[in-house]
């Protein structure tokens, strides 16, 4: 067999320690596939003490990391540290140290994707991130190797498995927010700070990278619109579900017919026959639409170990099968730095749900009316009904279906209602699209 | 830039005038991806007179295949003749004249896959098939470059657009089997002779294919066990979702614990929330269970040119790709030749669903259901209705939902009632499995 491909690990918590779980479960699988033996040779982590449930060499531990990516013995660095820093300077160390770097970190790629990939090409080594979106889905080589006879022409996905739990959960278990974002971190898929999931800070790093490889354009996280989870309560998402539809936190990237491209994460209104409307509790899920192929629907585990070793194994079986000294070709869809997304709020909806609170004044509903048939939004439905949840002053609610409309016309509108006089000082009105 | 990648191309109808078109649509950003012109140097076809919607130079139009096949100007040979003969001579040919080849064709390498791929591996050029199964999902470069850090366990899919069109349309438009097929042969998705489709024979072709690829066996065309749809009535797919039951053509390939691969192709009834379930239409999906991953699923357009384009499009991208001289590697799944899948109805399911006519004699409910306790089959439900088609002798009829039971139990018990007094002469039980 072929010299082995000397790995060293930076990060060995709970994903870093399901990677060499599954490594050694498949070892003779992988290495048959690959022809090579896979040795990883050092794990660096600030906690070397604490026992894993999995077995290594203790020597082969360090709590230098830096040492680790200078070290020549090794040919590829697996990144999983998460963040910026200090896990950007490890990775840009260590392509320009000459080693192939594999990262499932989607904040350094979308804060730093295109000088990394730059150096990586430069370096004749490969920066391989199939872990950093969509977890177990191979979405980054879908786009890449799969579907590259193709013209992309839009990305509708859901991103955050965290959210997507709670969205699910408080649905099906009758449960409020807060109480759902606590049974998802009592359950681990969320973090005691869950701002980067329910934010949605975590799925925008994520379209920004799937964006800029699909699109060629320089997408990075602050190009992303975004619009957190925090502001749906169970009683909106009841009121969806009775139309036909399903919230979620969607997130999207659009090229449109003049060439610009959209790229937004929030939640909105799916009709429950559209694909993504069923991907539900941890899943992750991509409607991927291109031409010649038409559209292609795939959805799994978005996150966890399992997923993020089988991603991460794809990566290390891919830098197994280049020749050391050949010559690399660049990836088929290369990161371009230049054109820049529109920071918008996405491409058209099919309309768009409003909701808006009220202290029971009878007037409401005509103001409500009014404010957007002035503001050309036609009006299919309006609605009101008592308003369950605890919300200081608010006592009504009333739910909007529009038609079509420019989302700057129903945010003049809604910002119009905001001040009404029967609007309880807390409460601002909630927009969100409509996908048919 | 640099060379072109020069093309010939065997087979110029719909599914080859769509990859010429779809080639022109989106050729500078293709050529951009693949660093090299792709110049289309010939077409043969049986046919050239007739004018086809995309313009060629009439020159490069020949009805003479081999001599395609044989130019030394020629890179690579897209096979889109379909069938195994002739296809199959010229692309022996063209492999052992150090061709890559790229091919749509499921039935040749149902046949000759092991073979073609060893000689292709012998005169060190490419055989890609990313179009022969499940049309515009990249399932090929699934198993074999994005899930190859798995062992798969699992393949479950709907690989036939044609069965599961009538088998949508039934349902959907109250319609016979009979009517949902003619209604499928107008819009082109079925053939004159649709034997292929409705006995299960393409999605035959197509599940020995990825089994061989995804679990190592030499799993060919009659490697599978086989049923076809046409059994299928209205009534039954109407009884089934009744019960949240649908009714599809799936194909299976598992290995078990014991190292056994069971290859099937037969419809069964699907719970409603399977993901199968919801793949409706021309659609294909495939379900793919593997470790540690987890469970990917996949739907998007199965047959048809611009599906089949995308998928030939990609395969020529990576061919394009390849640097004239430079040694290949053999590709991470290998078809081996030598270990068999067992020929059995496939996996165990979670019970069975049987119908029975009967010419309305009130012991039928008996004797079925001592039929299947004698026969050590726990029956879950037995109903007894009024068959509402036409059917030689038939008045009523008898459905049963089983427990978890071994199939050949449930057989025994039905070749029993085969023969009893009220069965019609011209009925048979029928017997299909059921995936909670």
């Amino acid at each position: 067999m072929a010299e082995p491909l000397r790995i060293g690990l930076l990060g060995f918590g709970n994903i870093g320690t399901g990677l060499i779980e599954s490594l050694e479960a498949n070892r003779a699988l992988l290495e048959a596939r690959c022809g090579r033996p896979l040795a990883v040779r050092r794990i660096a982590d600030i906690d070397i003490e604490t026992p894993r449930p999995v077995e290594v060499d203790r020597s082969i531990l360090t709590t230098d990391a830096r040492s680790v990516v200078r070290d020549p013995q090794i040919d590829v660095i697996v990144e999983l540290i998460g963040g910026i820093e200090p896990a950007r300077g490890f990775v840009e160390l260590a392509l320009r140290e000459g080693k192939h770097v594999v990262t499932a970190n989607k904040a350094l790629l979308a804060a730093h994707g295109p000088e990394l990939l730059a150096l990586a090409r430069d370096r004749h080594v490969r920066l391989f991130f199939e872990a950093a979106v969509g977890g177990g889905i191979p979405v980054i080589r879908t786009l890449e190797d799969c579907l590259n006879g193709n013209r992309i022409e839009r990305i509708e996905a859901i991103l955050n498995g965290t959210c997507n739990y709670i969205l699910t959960q408080m649905l099906e278990e009758d449960m409020s927010f807060e109480a759902a974002l606590a049974d998802a971190q009592r359950l681990g898929y969320a973090e005691p700070d869950p701002t980067a999931d329910i934010e949605s800070i975590d799925a925008a790093n994520k379209i920004a990278v799937l964006a800029s490889l699909a699109f060629g354009f320089d997408v990075r996280y602050e190009d992303v619109w975004r619009v957190g989870i925090t502001q749906l309560t169970l009683q909106d998402l009841r009121s969806a579900i009775t139309e036909g539809y399903v919230v979620k936190q969607r997130a999207v990237a659009e090229l449109d017919a003049e060439g610009r491209l959209w790229v937004c994460v929030r939640p909105a209104l799916l009709w429950r026959f559209h694909p993504l409307a069923s991907v539900s509790g941890v899943l992750n899920g991509l409607m991927i639409r291109a031409t010649p192929l038409g559209a292609l629907f795939l959805s799994g585990p978005g996150a966890g170990r399992a997923a993020t070793s089988s991603a991460v194994l794809s990566d290390l079986l891919a830098i197994a099968r280049l020749r050391p000294g050949a010559p690399l070709e660049p990836p088929f869809l290369d990161v371009p730095v230049g054109r820049k997304p529109l920071l918008s709020p996405g491409p058209e909806a099919d309309g768009y749900w409003l909701r808006i609170l009220t202290d029971g004044n009878t007037e409401a509903v005509a103001d409500i009316a009014d404010a957007l048939v002035s503001n050309r939004v036609a009006i299919e439905r309006i609605t009101e009904s008592l308003w369950e949840q605890d919300h200081s002053g608010a006592t009504h609610v009333v739910e909007v279906f529009t038609a079509q409309a420019a989302e700057e016309d129903i945010r003049r509108a809604a910002h119009i209602l905001d001040d009404a006089d029967w609007s309880p000082p807390e409460s601002t009105p909630l927009v969100l699209p409509r996908v048919d």
